[in-house]
């Protein structure tokens, strides 16, 4: 069993109004110093040992992700890694 | 100028309708071997170096992540990393 963590950004090109929202909000609550913020998504996948990258990449590529908008990255995480402790 | 990375998943004992639905649909595309898929937020965030951690950290408490249903995890990242790429 393996933990998989897959990020999945808006590409750079692509106009992120929630990330734009983000920021101004962050103003008027009186934070200031931040210059942009991108929202995104993140899946943490758990994977049986027979589940291989190229298998992953797919998965990433063809339900995760739009990669016409949408950039994405696979990494294998150790168990106790996460934000989900 | 720093890169600064939140992650949001939602805690362990709620319920991830998101992930869940994922997961039937990876069954009924042909990929097996998925145990579990839970969906969160992932910011990236560009801030001055006027911001510290403990600002980092009220900003993701306070307005990224709902701390009720949600854990989050701030993670500083050098400028190249990143799915943004």
């Amino acid at each position: 069993m393996a933990r998989v963590v897959v990020d999945v950004m808006p590409k750079a090109e692509i106009l992120d109004p929630q990330g734009q929202a983000i920021v101004g909000a962050l103003g008027r609550l009186g934070f200031s110093g931040i210059v942009d913020v991108r929202q995104g998504k993140r899946f943490e996948l758990e994977v049986d040992d027979s589940v291989d990258d190229a298998d992953l990449e797919r998965i990433a590529e063809e339900l995760l992700a739009n990669t016409v908008i949408e950039n994405f990255a696979v990494t294998r995480v150790p168990d106790a890694q996460g934000a989900r402790s």
